[in-house]
């Protein structure tokens, strides 16, 4: 596994030596599994950014900072973790991460402990690779992704970023999957299958063939349709 | 993790130093199963329960007891293990539960080595979770449930007594299942979905609705019928 | 796990130590996903065995064998590694195990080291166990079989030989499959269910009947009709 940027490398190794310290952007389900990950590491968090009205279920006793307190000055004190998370369009959660970025901040990639990543697989900046999940031989995975637990991301295969691969689904060797697309919980997606940007693969689906951007894809075999389209 | 009675905690830890004395209830093929998940942690049986006429799965030559064998005055000698299944239907399971808990015994509950449990989720007596299963962050399972090989419970499900969630089945954030409900092999629930109790889902469905008490639901996407009922 | 012939045993042990030197044969992605699981255990292959105009997915600079060059005087020196894989008919697969046994030579079975293999499991010369797969208590793996990533075979289960159960995978416990049959990925077989040779299980097919040999079954639930046949 090769890193890019300032969140690279394992989240167990350099983080409890080093400086920067952790805030969770966000404060809902995938805030607190992602705040246990950590913990299974050893590292815990200095904060979390949300709304002061949202209610928040990550544990303890957390200092919570609003999106506006977080200005470019900051952006070397701390290191952000991007605990929004997504069932369906992946749009807020590339917001977040964009919106950071363009401040100066760089986000955190981290793996659960009990993931399997092969050691040639490629994860940019914010990858996030939950428990029990696969990212195999020769795979890239581009910033902001979440691979959620369980899903196995096969030999070769190419994920945008700002994609979510949501629990269980299962790629296929050599798929391609472009930035912003969603593929659902359990989904199937056969050997060497391109699927386009933006598009959302619905849970359960078995992708049989290629998805043009902006499409949905559900069913038995999945049959794709323009998203917003008449068709 | 945490538990709840005399069978709480993991089966590695204080089985091999303490007292009481292992019987299996059941002697087919889960039974099988979970003798060999005990082996793995060095704990042997002391025997089984089953009727005189029954074939046993089990390996070694273990002393079989009568029902009747088991008697209330036994019930500090002997902890139990529910060896019975269900493949659909959780009612058979259930009552061996409750006739054995009524006459005073406690059951073991277990996890399989290769199962990830978070530290955060809670699990009740008798609850069983096979190998490679996955039960997440602030999960809560309730007495005498399966989480069998490979199904993923996620983070802040909420899972009744006497499920079966079955093989690979893959229940997505913030799930509920109501007391007595089987999950089929491979099912799909997504994220925030309730089931009520006593429902069969069928294996390889994708629910994506609310399933009422006493359903049936099966394809993909799933459409739930009462069960005996007309409709 | 016991296993049978030269090549049997865990590809971490012996092989270290021994004298014989690997040749994959093959060299696309799922040879090279065999590399990868053969370096994680600390084992380097002396070559590959394909035809000079095929272009490599394998890491390295190997020294590439022609099919003619694999004489039978070279039987005891070189162990191979069936490195091709099926995304469908497993008959190329096959072809190549049985025209190398017949020339005398022998071929290593391996396990992933994230593999969950029971220590009751049966598995022969040649079957190949990939990342986070999970074979049971009591079940048997012919010759040449390749269990993939994240597939489980639970308790119970007969597999023959050249059988590709591919990636997630699901058969319930006491499930038989015959020789030369594809499971699909992703698919789903319930407890019990017998399925013959030289069948095709779609991927994501859910079979909850029996399937004579030479059928194919797709959809959920599945539906068999004879290969090539007109029904």
């Amino acid at each position: 596994m090769t890193s890019a940027g300032f969140g690279g490398g394992s989240a167990a190794g350099e983080l409890r030596e080093s400086s920067p310290k952790l805030l969770m952007v966000g404060a809902g389900g995938h805030a607190r599994v992602l705040q246990e990950v950590l913990a299974e590491a050893g590292i815990a968090l200095s904060g979390y950014v949300a709304p002061a009205e949202s209610s928040s279920l990550l544990e303890g006793d957390l200092r919570r900072f609003d999106d506006a307190e977080l200005t470019s000055d900051l952006a070397q004190t701390y290191l952000l973790v991007n605990g929004v998370g997504s069932a369906g369009a992946t749009t807020a959660r590339a917001s977040v991460y964009a919106k950071f970025k363009a401040s100066g901040f760089s986000f955190l990639q981290l793996e659960a402990q009990s993931a399997v990543v092969s050691a040639s697989a490629v994860l940019s900046e914010g990858v996030q690779i939950l428990h029990r999940a696969l990212v195999h031989t020769d795979a890239m995975v581009d910033e902001n992704t979440i691979i959620n637990s369980g899903a196995i991301v096969e030999h070769h295969n190419r994920i945008g970023a700002n994609c979510h691969i949501a629990v269980g689904a299962v790629l296929c060797g050599q798929v391609s999957v472009g930035r912003g697309t969603h593929i659902g919980a359990n989904a199937t997606v056969l050997q060497g299958i391109q699927i386009g940007e933006n598009c959302i693969i619905g849970a359960g689906a078995v992708v049989t063939r290629d998805v043009p951007d902006n499409h949905v894809a559900v069913g038995v075999p999945a049959v794709a349709k323009p998203i917003g389209g008449a068709q």
